[in-house]
């Protein structure tokens, strides 16, 4: 579907950047809501939202398509607040990191016909409207899920993705995709913030850290809040995942203890391998 | 000291780095050498040196200033075999990640006056003379590290990475140095790979990885035969390193278990703190 009303439910980062893009791409109408006032009056000004109604519901009543781009946990309970708000024949989509809860949450509320996740790979570590971007979609994948009998409503999302969004949108079972982000996104925010954890601790100050740990450690200055939320509804993911680390992790340690260094190098050669692969 | 003839044996990124630099910054002689013919070739038509003699020898032979650019490893060795050879007046440094080893080599040497470890924090992922860069250390921290009866030597060398590569030249002692690379190079290192390991068997084929994850896992692609001499040579610092994350890691999946939110959150928080600090 191509709207000719949008409606984009929080306008942080990705809220923010989905807005503006879709502005940019001719949508007639885009409205926008969030609960800071400050980033409702920032996105008027910068162009994202042609109006701001002071609540989700009147966003909600007044468009073709509705977004929710709040965070995870409150995207649960604005499906159901809202639902008696959405106009007969608009569909809802949002764009959280775990969709098994959202896709269950629209079938129990009968939306299932008219609800489709989404989730854009597209994060960032920074935050707000501040650091939304016109092109931060753009050749992304975004992942559609489907409700028991929302497979319409999943192409139609999936289209709006393409024609509007220019991202590369890919149908996904929700609980394929928990297990995939699990390993693809939340285990590699986990490590990153574990690290973090570590150095902000056993750090001598003064001490100056390289371009390699300055990227190995980025994802640890996402939002706390935001990750507490991804974490705990994926937790049945995460933690095997977690816990999975620490069978290289002793592989290591020991080829270290003995001194191994054939060892040592396979192991590393390993990771280089698959890492050399991912940018090529 | 601005040496009027330099020699670098190796020309990998760091060797080429440094011998492009030099050279553009108007050294008169830069000598070079490495093992692989095809890296002579390479940085003699790219100008980075102004001859490639056949053995390493006839470098150490004609320079005020010789640079171990070699893996650390072999720059142990090379400081031996090339001892005879050195002029008469004339210093060297290294630039190798690991400075113990190699500064009571020297000592035991009796090169202790005539040598000045150094290690420049601007590594790549990348490897080979392909990988060097011009402006590979400019406004990078290098740490100088001195021997016994070096502080000579040390601040001679120091003034080298200052005035000719634009470097900020730290002195700092070879213990010190190796305590804390271990937190903030090695570390980091191991974590990346550690995580690449996992994600190389456990990812579904055809997934996707967005940037926080490419990110979090750059360092992995680093060269494992380099990274195998790096962790070995400083593994009584990088093995406790390594299990103290065992600590913060049991309290992350304490926290997902019992599904304890502020805890979660309070982890996340530490962790963004600190990054975000280290951007500021």
């Amino acid at each position: 579907m191509r709207p000719h009303t949008l409606g984009v439910i929080g306008l942080g980062a990705i809220g923010g950047s989905l807005a503006l893009q879709a502005k940019r791409a001719g949508i007639a109408t885009v409205l926008g809501w969030s609960p800071e006032p400050a980033e409702r009056v920032a996105a008027v000004r910068q162009g994202a939202i042609d109006d701001a109604p002071p609540r989700a519901a009147d966003v909600a009543r007044a468009v073709e398509l509705l977004v929710l781009a709040a965070p995870p946990a409150a995207n649960l309970e604005l499906l159901g607040s809202l639902k008696p708000h959405i106009g007969a024949g608009a569909l809802v989509t949002d764009v959280g990191s775990v969709k098994r809860a959202i896709v269950a949450r629209a079938d129990g509320l009968g939306l299932g016909p008219r609800f489709a996740g989404g989730h854009p790979l597209a994060g960032t570590h920074a935050h707000g409207f501040a650091a939304a971007r016109v092109d931060l979609f753009k050749g992304a994948v975004v992942y559609i899920t489907a409700t028991r009998d929302g497979d319409g409503a999943a192409r139609e999302v999936a289209h709006f993705w393409e024609s509007v969004l220019e991202a590369h949108a890919v149908l996904i079972d929700a609980a394929q995709h928990d297990h995939q982000l699990a390993l693809t996104s939340h285990l590699p925010q986990a490590v990153a913030s574990l690290l973090a954890h570590h150095l902000a601790h056993a750090t001598p100050p003064g001490a100056t850290f390289g371009p390699g740990a300055r990227d190995a450690t980025r994802l640890a200055a996402s939002e706390p809040a935001l990750w507490t939320e991804i974490f705990l509804m994926n937790r049945d993911e995460l933690l095997p995942a977690l816990r999975s680390l620490e069978e290289p992790l002793g592989e290591l340690e020991r080829a270290l203890e003995t001194g191994n260094a054939q060892a040592v190098t396979a192991w590393l050669s390993r990771a280089a391998q698959w890492r050399r692969q991912a940018d090529a």
